[in-house]
């Protein structure tokens, strides 16, 4: 890794002036004196999605009310916004949908991928995933009940544990504790050599760092809105099904929505042809009309500009956090190498929590994984590299002066 | 039956003046110069609507990002927009939950259904259910792939036809076509005489008749937000699990949500004590916030004068259809017998398609169903007596005038 060395905030303006993004800052409404780095927990608020649900809202719902399924286009969202995604993870058309949770979505295509290999029984995932994939796996296994496992493993056992029993190799993409990013061109092609499939979690990627799902031969994958896509809270999640592997089994969750005529109304459940049979019940609209702001905004920016920036970004925290905060006991979690990082740097310390209130109460915003990350993620959409710079030298301060161990930050909170 | 014969418009505004709901009315933002007669399909706006969203979405997330979880109480909208809708439908505290799709929650009650009757076989239903529940039923019964069944029959054979191969019998108690009322509590009792368990479809109940799911012994239950809740569309639907029945058996979708401490990271998966473990992924927080205002503005209503208005409007409106449609060919499907009827009329008349467009171009807004169903719902809440009086007029105008003959009719679109 070769970074430069950064002595001082005025470096930073410069490469603030000189940010071929910086014109999408104007664009977020972001709190006075905050500096967010929780992007990868909950985006940021665009400028235009008020008046966008504002429209939705008071025209089409209170206006034209039952009429706008048709007339304002309600019945198609779902696809609508999925093809947008689809561009921003390298999908071809008609891979990509908008529906239910990320949770949900990963029971349909972990179903989907247990019918595919009905001779397997293995679900291959790391131990590390993020809870809510492991946890859906085990509960889909379970209430299959045919011997299918979770076979869950340390991150580094997962590439030789790829063999002719697996059924599906389920990862995250970058990993929500450690920013890790996985190869995923390579990891897919080690799972079909092994005749498995290979499901990406995506929340932590789409919109951070680029991908090209095509290109990667991936199979299967879900994501998140409310992440790097902006969406707001609980935003609508995306899957994705590779076009030869589409309507080979029925889907699990055969819901109205994702027959081939809902509005037939007939008595036998047809799919519908493609990704539209991934629907299940009526859309969340309003939520999805959030999500499809976020969406347009990012498709606005340049998926390379955004990668470079993210990584000159978190090149420049690490830098930062080895020049400031030497003394006061964090470690790295996250990897120096470029390649393997997506766009969040994490430090680990045993009083991870106190010090994050702390730095929170001086307007930087970052979260904690327990019992010891400190997350701070980075979107280069809206993120300065000054905000960088302060952030830093807040914690120093926070570390320097004691401030974390004031009483007031030693509480647990619930969320944090 | 006894009923009013009504034979001047002044009656209504008589009846209108007197309307212990009619301050109601006021509250919702509805379109000038439209009666609204679908409000079984997607509910009206309720003025208090735009405000709340636009402070959750400009000032909760905008302002408070990521902490809004906690300090907004999002981390528990499912469970408090729960309880409201608990009130409703006559649940005891803890056994109602807002989340994801009826659909979905459909799949969730069913999968505990056959977990919590493994020795039976049988998923008991209507052959005339909304198709989503049949949809549901059959993708179950094929994934399970252990011999389970949907049996879909005809209305008249549903009781006989509940034995002791039935693990569960689903049906909606109010139908979306005919507007026929089950007896919920006599059903029930059926089904609990045969040792199977009784899943209700609320969806056209909710807000629309009483309901008492304790009395009742119901064991579970789904619902719709964006009918007569006012929730706004693809509204998050709702589940009920009678509290005998909870933590029985693992969810099928064990997501992190459902965890007994999501916010702890845990690798397994440890279900919430209640019905808290039924909540799946990150719910859609925008959308919840617009369907707590609908929750609100019912629970501000007397559900019995909801009920009253209901049956004298729907008495109302057969009783006008048989005074002025006589001549025109419409068959009356829904029940005569108040005890029967939920808040809908529904008329049979094979250009069903033509006449209800020719009725909306004229401001009355009902809804068809193929091949041949009128649909007439009745919001009490917003629904005056004059708009009951002048779209009979205006239906019997069309008939008359021949209007519904005019070519811009004939076409058949997607949505109806």
């Amino acid at each position: 890794m070769t970074q430069a060395t950064f002595r001082a905030r005025a470096q930073c303006e410069a490469l603030d002036r000189n940010d071929t993004l910086q014109g999408f800052r104007d664009r977020f409404a972001l709190p006075e004196n905050i500096i967010y780095l929780d992007g990868n927990s909950l985006g940021a608020l665009p400028k235009a999605t008020p008046a966008r649900i504002a429209r939705l809202v008071e025209q089409e719902w209170g206006g034209d009310l039952i009429r706008s399924w048709n007339i304002h286009g309600w019945a198609n969202l779902q696809q609508r916004v999925g093809e947008k995604i689809g561009r921003l993870i390298g999908a071809r058309p008609g891979e990509t949908l908008v529906a239910d949770s990320t949770s949900v979505n990963l029971f349909k295509l972990l179903a989907t991928a247990v019918q595919l290999r009905p001779e397997r029984r293995i679900i291959l995932s790391e131990a590390s995933n993020f809870p809510t994939d492991l946890y859906i796996a085990e509960g889909l296994a379970g209430f299959v009940g045919r011997g299918h496992q979770l076979r869950a493993l340390p991150t580094d056992a997962i590439e030789a544990a790829i063999d002719d029993d697996v059924a599906v190799v389920m990862l995250t993409h970058v990993n929500y504790r450690t920013g890790r990013m996985w190869d995923m061109a390579r990891i897919t092609a080690r799972a079909h050599a092994a005749g498995a499939l290979m499901l990406w979690d995506l929340a932590h990627s789409a919109g951070a760092v680029p991908l090209d799902l095509a290109a990667s031969g991936v199979d299967l994958a879900v994501g998140c809105g409310y992440k790097y896509l902006n969406g707001g809270p609980g935003a609508p999640a995306f899957l994705f099904i590779a076009a030869h592997l589409q309507n080979l089994v029925s889907p699990p969750l055969s819901g109205w929505f994702g027959h081939e005529n809902p509005f037939a109304f007939e008595p036998t459940y047809r799919p519908a042809p493609g990704i539209a049979c991934a629907a299940v019940g009526t859309p969340p609209v309003i939520s999805l009309a959030a999500l499809e702001v976020g969406v347009d905004l990012m498709l606005a920016a340049d998926a390379h500009e955004i990668r470079r920036k993210s990584l000159a970004q978190t090149r420049m925290f690490i830098d930062l956090a080895g020049q400031h905060l030497g003394p006061y006991g964090f470690t790295l979690v996250s990897p120096l190498e470029d390649a393997q990082r997506g766009s969040q740097v994490c430090l680990a310390h045993q009083a991870a929590w106190p010090i994050m209130q702390a730095l929170i109460a001086r307007g930087v915003i970052g979260d904690v994984r327990a019992p010891d990350i400190l997350r701070f993620g980075f979107a280069p959409l809206y993120l300065r590299y000054v905000d960088v710079w302060d952030a830093i030298m807040q914690l120093e301060h926070v570390m320097q002066s004691g401030a974390w161990k004031e009483a007031r930050y030693q509480a647990k909170a619930q969320v944090t």
